[in-house]
């Protein structure tokens, strides 16, 4: 069994061209992890999962936990088996999801109490329940579990709940049960404020974790204070473990993530925008339910290797949205996260070339031109 | 370019083992053809529906000329184009879905005037109409418009409306333009009136068609009915031509209709059943909703080579019909239809060995097991 590490292949500024090696197996990196929340990429098969190209997927600690929860997934073998996904899996801490369920829950120094959106059911999750559900999960990388604070707060709200992240940090790491080619990364918060952004990233520092996670980011604060914050943590974390941006983002996102040093990535965009018939091109996001698209006979997007782009028309895919058909989200799901996979391989491509910033003008050029014209 | 052709390869009894030759390819027999009403087979990818063994697929005029309309399809280079499927289609006449629109429509003997259940639009479908609709579709078998009558009826009524569906069969006869590959195929009526059904079969015979099918069944009578009709029809049918049982059925009618002299099936059965989370098994159909599945790491059917079947556990499959996951739906019926294939390549394989009688008996004895017992 290999131990889990981050090996870096190549440079360019701040972009990162690197290897991430589990017990699963490895994922190239800059590396965006489609979401499987539910133990499924919503309307992928597996198999369609890995044929865009992603080598590690995402799955949600607390609707996990809910359903089908945690002792069944583990007497079934573990989520890899579970879900039929042999590759690397992320479990998030549940934190973030609990945090948006405002009144239906409460927060201690313990952890934080919560009633499910499915029955009502009442729950606890602290730092070490948590820890224990991802292991039953038998999660590739574990999150610690932290307060994922909204945006816009209060400067002293969220230095208290960032201290409250990094106290839950260190029993995260305490409570973790290490195991090789497994890995437990901590989750820098501060908000917007770089002060706080210091003080958590080297709290973590000083704790050690296998790899780095910025949380609390693309909640509303926008891009150029996303940017901003990644400027000042991600210089502060160290260089020779892996960095993600947790929830980030669409494509524009992700490029100017990536030169600023961020390795993996996770966003329900591509997967959520699909099932509602937006579609993410090199020139942009169309909306395929638009009438303009009715008589198309061209592909989405003529650059794209997807079964949606090689095998329809703009035209099928707008009848199958107006007949509400499952193959609709089926096919546009499969277009996003093949332009995000495609996407990434391109930005590691440049990194290795060392022609990133020529690649990110390129890309911005042809992302403002806008869709083709109407036949 | 090839004529169209049915090829008689063995029999066994009445059971035929045959092929079709068409202007997009062959077609085993006998052969299920999985329902793709809107240019789609429900929930599944063309590759998918072909993974299974699907060789033919049904279309319905009745929703096509509604949505996207045959002069949309028609500009997008037909059927086959759009929806992704070279091989050969099949598509009824739209007299099926009319006649059950019942408040909105109205029949004369020029033909049927409704109303869209989509927006409430007026249209008209007379057999010279549907001709020309399918043409635009680029079926490959055409079906006569015939009306398709409720049952129970009465003697008079089924007689009259049988009459006229034969006066529809001449004039859709003389509309349909001859293309190499191609065919039409006529409809007997007469619902369970042996002299009706003798008497529509003689008419079929006297007009001339490609292929034979056999209507206004599995609509309530039951399968002794269903096959006392087959055993006074398909005697009286040409013997070089293919015979189509339209929208039948449950496994064993098929099994049954084949034993009977029917080359062609297609229902909406397996595709239906699998979005709600119904399995059709060799020991019967089970609910992979019913909690009894919750913790089986169990596949549906040990005996099937489906992805749902080779890559998932009965718990899996539960978990995502009560997470409401599309995954669910894609599944079921993705193991729904290949049990279907599955299942027709058994039985063509029987008639070729002459052993359609002990492959029927165990095919019997195997559904009545009923469900593996919960782990």
């Amino acid at each position: 069994m290999t131990a889990f590490r981050f090996e870096t292949l190549a440079t360019d500024g701040a972009a990162r061209r690197g290897r991430l090696h589990t017990a699963h197996g490895t994922a190239e990196t800059p590396a965006f992890m489609p979401v499987g929340t539910a133990a499924t990429v919503k309307a992928m098969t597996p198999d369609a999962v890995r044929s865009t190209g992603a080598q590690i997927v995402l799955g949600n600690t607390y609707h996990l936990m809910l359903r089908p929860g945690a002792d069944r997934v583990e007497r079934l073998g573990g989520l890899h088996r579970f879900m039929d996904w042999p590759g690397p899996i992320l479990t998030d801490s549940g934190g973030f999801q609990i945090m948006s369920l405002a009144a239906r829950r409460k927060l201690t120094e313990a952890g934080v109490t919560f009633q499910s959106h499915i029955d009502g059911s009442k729950h606890e999750l602290t730092p070490e329940r948590s820890m224990e559900i991802q292991r039953q999960l038998d999660a590739t990388i574990t999150m610690v579990l932290d307060e994922c604070t909204k945006w816009p707060i209060e400067e002293a709200e969220a230095e208290s709940s960032m201290r409250l992240s990094m106290r839950w940090a260190e029993r995260s790491k305490a409570a973790f049960v290490e195991r090789d080619g497994y890995a437990l990364f901590g989750i820098v918060q501060g908000s917007t404020f770089p002060d706080q952004r210091l003080e958590s990233a080297a709290a973590l520092t000083a704790i050690g974790f296998d790899g780095y996670a910025v949380g609390g980011l693309a909640v509303g604060e926008g891009q150029t204070a996303t940017f901003n914050a990644l400027d000042v943590t991600v210089p502060a974390l160290p260089g020779d473990k892996p960095r993600y941006l947790m929830g980030v983002g669409r494509p524009d996102d992700i490029v100017g993530a990536v030169a600023r040093g961020v390795d993996m990535f996770d966003c329900v965009m591509p997967t959520r925008s699909g099932r509602t018939g937006k579609a993410f091109t090199r020139r942009g996001e169309i909306n395929i339910r638009n009438a303009r698209h009715a008589d198309d006979p061209r592909p989405l997007d003529e650059t794209c290797d997807c079964p949606a782009c090689a095998r329809f028309s703009r035209a099928y895919l707008h009848h199958l949205f107006k007949a509400e058909e499952i193959l609709g989200p089926v096919l546009l799901t499969w277009h996003n996260l093949r332009h995000y996979q495609a996407l990434m391989a391109d930005i590691r491509a440049a990194i290795e070339a060392r022609t990133f910033a020529a690649f990110q003008a390129a890309f911005a050029a042809e992302q403002a031109k806008g869709d083709i014209e109407p036949v």
